[in-house]
């Protein structure tokens, strides 16, 4: 039981820069913990600081790579960085796969950096959650970017746009990638393209593949994602991806956009926190046993869900009388 | 304006065979027509009949070529099949991409198959409902087998398994392929391993990999998900294939965990179907303007979300007043 008096030291430690506490709450968000809602809810007037960039793209793309190297960059322009990578969990480790962040284990010994793996156990969609929290978590804490890295894999890869406010996807030069980027919808999120590996044979002719593919691309927002080269186990390229996020921010800030995207982002979360207090309501009691239980092959689920529905409408009601 | 009459009339065409109206269903379930819900609630009690197999995996596997092969082989055998597709909208066609369908083509032209691929505009999910409901129709046409294909990336990867009776995942001889494959949450939700390409250098090594992974895999079923060696585009492995499919019918059948399985997938579609009335009652009025407008940076989400809350469940007890 955490009392209020606990919660306001807590906060008022992380304010602070305390980074026990950013830790305990990232474990908390994770967790999906009972109160974190309220410091959340505390905690939102600090946040809007930090330059959110997502990393996405599919598996062995590179993407810890770069996510290692422009943080090794940004430090070096004293800038706070914070990680966040979707890590779904596995039962092989009860957790998160901390495999790719071994890499980073030096940036770690940095006290102007900070990376997290998240996990959840449980739905879909309770990761993408967590990391946007995790990221709101970073933001008031007072980190000027928070980088946000995907495994590339599951719906992690498109939700991550939701939380950036540049998203960055990462391909490497290899037959059909593009297409298969296209296929999965990572054009449409997009702000910057990345080719890395593009030392290997054959990127001349993906990085051209790529380029007519984006071209086809509409930009009604007066952004033509532009496709940028690197090899970032050689840290080649990487500066001018980090100018092109920067290029990226001021054309978000000078239209205005970038407003209207983090409203857009805003409402998204009081939908699903709605959403969320209500489905937390509806399968109380015994409506969660009858979903789980009322079945059979001559009732189709269909009439099934109506009652349930009346049934919920009809407590809401009596409660309130 | 559909009256109860063509609905009737198209229903007993639909049940006498008629493909013309299996594919306007399938087009309105990809619509998320309305009045569809009663037409599934009618043709429920004709479902549970179809084999559903999930074919997912990474991009270029083989999935396509795979499914092809598995069903030349059950038209062999006087199978009826349908196919359902995932495939994510894309702006640059408007629809579904029908690249990979393109091989099918020969097979469209034999009336024992059924081909479709299915796309959804808007929200992330919309698609494996669609996806569900089309298995649905395939089942109560008389189907005997439905495959189901993803584009093996996004959430479809995950999801398709809950539609499948047996999911099938498809891997190719690529470093670090299992293991990504592990971190995409695949391994918890293969029935059947394949191996396919399984021609190519590195076969042998990608094997054992893999099979050593699966072996540290518990199987809370009874059932050790085998691993399976295919050339798909050879038809190499295909039969051991569809036996090892119809070994693990008969695993599902004989322990009863058919039975579960089957209700527990109905289970979430009675969820499913219950959030999406109380969300279209939840986001009518006002309601759905005040969450995108009232913003602002001194209040947070989570008190707007509270407020949108209470302002829902006195609306639900005045109308019952």
């Amino acid at each position: 039981m955490i009392t209020a008096e606990q919660t306001i030291d807590e906060q008022e430690r992380f304010r602070a820069g305390d980074t026990r506490i950013l830790a305990r709450y990232l474990t908390r968000v994770e967790n999906h913990a009972a109160g974190m809602e309220e410091v959340l809810a505390d905690l939102y007037r600090h946040t809007g600081q930090a330059w959110r960039v997502g990393f996405t793209g599919p598996p062995g793309a590179g993407k810890s790579t770069l996510v290692n190297q422009a943080t090794l960059r940004y430090r070096r322009s004293e800038l706070s960085v914070g990680v966040v990578a979707f890590d779904p969990t596995s039962p092989f480790t009860g957790g998160a796969l901390l495999g790719d962040r071994i890499r980073m284990e030096k940036l770690t010994l940095d006290p102007g950096v900070f990376i997290r793996s998240m996990a959840t156990r449980g739905q879909l969609g309770g990761l993408a959650v967590a990391v946007d929290e995790a990221c709101d978590l970073m933001d008031a804490f007072g980190k000027d970017r928070v980088l946000i890295e995907t495994v590339g894999v599951g719906q992690s890869e498109l939700e991550v746009a939701h939380s950036a406010d540049t998203t960055v996807v990462v391909l490497v030069p290899q037959s059909g990638d593009s297409i298969q980027a296209m296929k999965a919808g990572l054009m449409e999120i997009a702000d910057i393209f990345v080719l890395n590996k593009s030392d290997r044979d054959g990127a001349d002719r993906a990085y051209r593949e790529l380029t007519s593919i984006v071209q086809m691309k509409h930009s009604p927002e007066g952004w033509m994602p532009p496709v940028l080269k690197t090899t970032a186990e050689k840290g080649e390229g990487v500066d001018e991806l980090l100018e092109t996020i920067q290029t990226h921010r001021r054309h978000l800030t000078e239209t205005g956009l970038l407003e209207t995207r983090r409203k857009s982002r805003i409402a998204s979360k009081v939908q699903r926190l709605v959403e969320d207090a209500i489905r937390k309501d509806l399968w109380r009691s015994d409506r969660d046993t009858r979903r789980r239980d009322d079945l059979d092959h001559t009732r189709s689920p269909y009439d099934l869900a109506k009652d349930l529905v009346n049934d919920f409408y009809r407590e809401i009601s009596d409660e309130r009388r």
